[in-house]
């Protein structure tokens, strides 16, 4: 199995794995329990916090302990709106192709009264900062990008929009979840008040990720009940998936230089290779995206089709995102983007993992290739391309 | 050591770890990926929710995951709000003595404009049901009762208060973390609406848990996203802490009639050795209680220098619930079944695991008594107790 879909879920790193058996078979005590073995679960806790706040440039009371990426988002976003209702400021700026935690958590404010402007991503999957900065109106209180898109992987300019938010002193949430562990991420040069992030994404274990909130800024309860993470997340901490959390960052950054140059040369190669069918794109910029992220449309051709296909020549890839995976209509990303409806249904996302390799590369292009020509052998839709019936368009 | 804080925490089962462990290396796909190795994920995922639902007396389109009985609490009540909110019904009964994930979600709402009833627990820690009927108002959208205390252990007339909720077509939510694989529970024959577990507390993970909720109440999201657990519940599911929450409450239950015989004359010897301590007095009624549930107040002294001495003489014990050791307030359990705050203070819970033995009880009986002693020694309301400068209260 050539597994390339690092965007949906890794596998947990054999460190993560062993700090997650370890503690659960060892320090599985309550941290909140005043006995050595609570308070040695309590200690795993409170270093796994240290690590991670030293890995991304935080104080350790800048980190809070979430369930994964989507409970870090929803926390965050509604946070900065309790925040900003109190003020009068019911206004928050985000783009058109964040991920549904985002998307769907800004919908909810709307029917409670809120306004919320979606900026545009442009061709090539890039929020401008200069549109980010005329967006921000007086009663903005909130502006939150992704910090890399999770179909496209497109890295956008975090930095610069918030250094904007920060002279406008306007709260900046960024949904690191693809960035995290792959490229670096440092809260403080980058401006960021509050960012999420999701453990499974840089192969820590599933159920488990944090909110980073710098220090001043106000946070509302997702989940009430006990006095867990200072009283701002409640519920007895996942100390095993947490100190399994910590491992897996630790191991992903001090590889991620090593990494992203190797991952990079697979991406470009891969990139090449496709580039090859005719008829095809690439999906986003092809400089500024994440390391492993690719991602192509092909007319005439159904995606999901080319996902079972691929599937049978033990290739795991995926079209849109795994969240959505479930959904017909065809991915919000790519139509932010500007893909048409028949395009955006013809794509597929491969997100390669550090593992591999050239031959890996080469056999994913030549399956790419067959499947993609097998499939417009008996499209309806290519039928009548090729016939000049309709007009190509990539 | 002696483990006998079950309440707090459980250690994880041999079965359950080996189920977590083997999805974690094996079936580590993203359940919503298309592709064979996530479709594996999916499987795994909906045969625990299976499990999960027979073990319950439940359909499996009924279970939600979660990650753990906290926000299982929340998206209940905030669901049944939502619901009578919107038939101009904000009136909620409850219980003093619930667990804060209620109250405090409770509190929110009060500020939202709802009126809660808080009912008396009496001095055995037991709600009664016709106090519940006469509580239950044309306005009352939701009766929330938690199945069992998680400080004293007391078991509530769950079946009864089902009853009347289901006779007055009022929602009926019990948080029952405490209950599921110690006593037998069934949805059906007990007439709940929704029903919130945790799977650490009958021996399976940390931050996994789930919401049992009947087909036709309408749940609002907690976490807003992807389109995961049919669009309840936002998040990649922790498959391994889903499937290993499976596995441990298959197996707490297959054993709960054997545990249960076992784990309360257990529990009896040790209310009656720590009975021939002089002013001490066992909270909560005797009969209706947690088979491995044993809690006392000692008069004259401090539960916190109890525990820190027990935890020398290797016991593990807690006063209060570990979510709230934190703080200096006497537990609200306490003061709820009547004890006033001195008292409340001097309070000690062992919640017992099934692998007590007896030799271990005559230890802990021991050790208590050795330590009380020791404590009162030196205290100056022990002093004042004996000297009749203060009256006894025990």
């Amino acid at each position: 199995m050539i597994y390339a879909d690092n965007a949906a879920t890794t596998k947990m790193s054999e460190a993560a794995f062993n700090t997650m058996t370890s503690v659960m078979n060892e320090i599985w005590g309550n941290p909140s329990s005043l006995y050595a073995h609570g308070q040695k679960a309590k200690d795993v806790l409170e270093n796994s916090r240290e690590e991670i706040a030293r890995l991304i440039g935080a104080d350790p009371r800048e980190i809070v302990f979430t369930s994964g990426g989507s409970e870090a988002d929803n926390q965050a976003i509604l946070s900065a709106a309790e925040t900003g209702r109190k003020k009068g400021k019911t206004h928050i700026v985000s783009s058109a192709f964040e991920h549904h935690a985002v998307l769907h958590t800004l919908q909810r404010l709307e029917k409670e009264g809120f306004s919320v402007t979606l900026l545009d991503v442009h061709e090539n999957g890039i929020v401008l900062p200069e549109e980010v900065e005329a967006a921000v109106r007086e009663d903005t209180c909130l502006v939150t990008i992704m910090y890399a898109n999770n179909e496209i992987g497109t890295i956008q300019p975090i930095k610069e929009i918030g250094e904007i938010c920060r002279k406008k002193s306007v709260i900046f949430h960024t949904d690191a979840v693809q960035a995290i562990g792959h490229i670096p991420v440092n809260v403080k040069d980058d401006n960021i008040d509050m960012l999420s992030a999701s453990a499974h994404k840089f192969h820590g274990p599933k159920g488990v990720g944090f909110l980073y909130v710098r220090k001043g800024i106000s946070l509302t309860n997702l989940i009430e009940g006990g006095a867990q993470e200072r009283g701002y997340r409640a519920g007895t901490e996942n100390v095993p998936g947490i100190a399994a959390m910590a491992t897996a960052l630790k191991e992903s950054i001090s590889k991620t230089d090593e990494n992203r140059c190797r991952l990079a040369a697979a991406r470009d190669r891969l990139i090449e290779g496709l580039r090859q069918i005719p008829h095809s794109a690439l999906n986003g910029d092809a400089e500024n995206r994440l390391p492993g992220n690719v991602n192509f449309c092909f007319e005439g051709i159904e995606g999901e089709s080319l996902l079972l296909l691929l599937d049978d020549k033990g290739i795991c890839a995926s079209s849109g995102s795994a969240c959505t995976s479930g959904s017909l209509d065809p991915s919000h990303v790519l139509l932010a983007i500007g893909r048409v409806h028949d395009v955006a249904h013809g794509s597929m996302r491969l997100s390669l993992g550090e593992d591999i390799t050239e031959e890996q590369v080469d056999y994913i292009i030549k399956s790419v290739k067959e499947v993609v020509d097998h499939l417009r052998g008996f499209s309806p839709i290519w039928r009548d391309l090729i016939s000049g019936k309709r007009k190509f368009i990539l």
